[in-house]
């Protein structure tokens, strides 16, 4: 299959790439680099160390091209007409998109504009392309029923920030465009992804690495924790930390994607897949982390701070996430282990993590003054 | 009452700065051009002659801002700090939104990162002011249900163009803003509007007449109708004109809106009114305006096209719209009346119609090729 990822250099790009070519798909990548930017300037940094877009290029079968999504795509489509898209150039972070209103705009813009050039896109070059695109659990919100796996057009969204609020329009977009052109969409509400490992990353750990954010924007609750917790900061909770969210490891995120790419949608349809493993509170996870921090002699405790976001407390959390596992998604289910080989992997790099230590804290509010 | 309309040299926008000012409150405008430009773009004019941008300011006790509201909204609420601010600056059409990737992208850039701009600007400078947001029937599509009157955050959204999505994106924006800052909101979903005619208009038409669109992107169903009677082109109507949709007369609209404004929400509320007086389907006005034609020696017919849109032909459609009328809206409920005042104000303006004839043809198809 010949598959374009939209966001190769990130997170979930780069170990996608990986795994996909090693199942011998076709990878092309594409990325205009501004993730690494944006965490910049944040203050964070990546603390796994990750190679440079060129020796990342010069290491791999696949192509990367260095590119800017919007203006860019159009071309990119015409020449190389792939079978599947996996979109994932999108700015990523709530918090970064509430730091201001040029923020604000930037996520909005990049998104919402970004994912409308590539449906135009597709629709004149490759009708037939299957468009994965990952949006977030956090489109839903916590309302008080349970949340089928379902677009906005079946189900009402309440998202919990700027950021959340460009996923929801992206699902408007591509759920018009397949209803009225007849493109197919996976539209994947995601998760909350965690860990630094896959098979295809433990196989070269030094140049197959992929990045590891850690920072009040671009970092993750449980990466946060763990760093929090290797260089014996508290882990910082919001609120009561009552909060429920669901999570998956970074393998099982790249398994659903592979599952959903070689199970494609049908021409016209749209359909959403709830992509998580299991839910967990944030606090239960913090002490999670801290008893696993213990048994390898970090001592670290938990700090409850106010909450800098709006979002409710304490809340009922039930979403559907049955579509993958029809499909054949086999969760590893093994969050302590997957902590572990977290705490591990960072431990070498205690002074990265050291060196951005005030990036850690939140201080991003949602609600001005 | 401070009023701040945005979109102030628009359809609505003009005669609702001229009711207001005649209400006695404090009224300031502000618009950057762009209807006259995007008119002229699709080889539309208005039908009716409208006084230029400085006429206007030349007469009247307002003032007028000439301005791009994503640029200048922060620096005029900083000045001014209104009480309400109407927001009408958008690009209104769903066919121009459908033409291409620009115009769709042009579309959803001006709509939604410029409320998100001015979210920010009111947040910053005046979370007291009530923005009362003109939205459209259309971000619910047409489900097989009783419509509320509820915002995306408690009913699905299934818009019909990306002009419809960028409107479903600027709901769940100022939702989102009202919920976590504060502040507050009216979301207007509007049905269709007609008419040429309001009190203000009628005291001084040369120069109070608004703009009147008869073009296939910005004439809507009943003044594109009413000015093809006027030079006996056929009607048009898409598909088999089964379609159902919400109408109000332009002087309904005005009272609505002033209603909102009177009556404004609670801090932190974000409610939704579904605005418009009768439903009616598209051939049975075609049938009304054939007849009202007729009447004054008008002999047209109707031609049922090819629908260039995707939407469904024949459906339900019974939407609330009781919130207005709980506050008082009075609906003139004159449909031939108004139909019968749009023509004869088209008469001495024949030939304005007859130089844009092919403006008022439908070429743009929702499904490429």
């Amino acid at each position: 299959m010949k598959v374009l990822i939209c966001g190769i250099d990130g997170y979930l790009g780069w170990p996608l790439a990986l795994h996909l070519d090693k199942l011998g798909h076709e990878v092309v990548g594409m990325d205009a680099g501004w993730r690494r930017i944006w965490v910049q300037s944040v203050l964070g940094q990546s603390i796994i160390p990750i190679r440079s877009w060129k020796v990342r290029q010069d290491h791999t079968r696949f192509s990367m091209i260095h590119a800017e999504l919007l203006h860019k795509i159009d071309s990119i489509l015409q020449f190389y007409k792939p079978d599947a898209i996996v979109h994932l150039a999108e700015q990523p972070s709530a918090p970064f998109s509430m730091i201001d209103s040029k923020n604000a705009e930037l996520t909005q813009h990049n998104n919402v504009i970004g994912t409308l050039a590539m449906l135009f896109a597709i629709n004149k070059h490759c009708r037939h392309t299957h468009l994965l695109k990952i949006g977030t659990m956090g489109e839903y919100g916590t309302p008080d029923c349970v949340i089928p796996e379902a677009g906005p057009h079946e189900f009402p969204r309440q998202p919990g920030s700027f950021y959340h609020v460009s996923k929801v329009c992206d699902s408007v977009n591509i759920e018009f465009a397949c209803r009225s052109w007849g493109l197919r969409s996976t539209d994947v509400m995601q998760g909350v992804v965690y860990g630094t490992r896959t098979d295809e990353i433990m196989e070269d750990p030094k140049n197959n690495a992929t990045r590891f954010d850690v920072d009040e924007c671009f970092g993750t609750v449980i990466n946060r924790f763990c760093a929090q917790a290797v260089i014996k900061m508290p882990l910082t909770v919001y609120g009561t930390g009552q909060q429920i969210r669901g999570f998956l490891p970074l393998k099982d995120s790249i398994q659903c994607l592979t599952i959903a790419l070689e199970n494609p949608p049908n021409e016209g349809e749209y359909r959403v897949f709830n992509q998580f493993e299991e839910v967990y509170s944030i606090r239960s996870l913090a002490a999670i982390i801290e008893l696993n921090a213990r048994n390898i002699g970090l001592d670290v405790e938990t700090q409850f701070l106010d909450n800098p976001r709006v979002e409710a407390d304490s809340h009922k959390y039930s979403p559907r996430h049955q579509k993958l596992f029809d499909l054949g998604y086999k969760p590893t289910n093994n969050l302590r282990q997957e902590i572990e080989d977290i705490l591990t992997d960072l431990l070498p790099h205690k002074k990265r993590i050291e060196s951005i230590r005030l990036a850690l804290f939140p201080k991003t509010r949602w609600r001005a003054k």
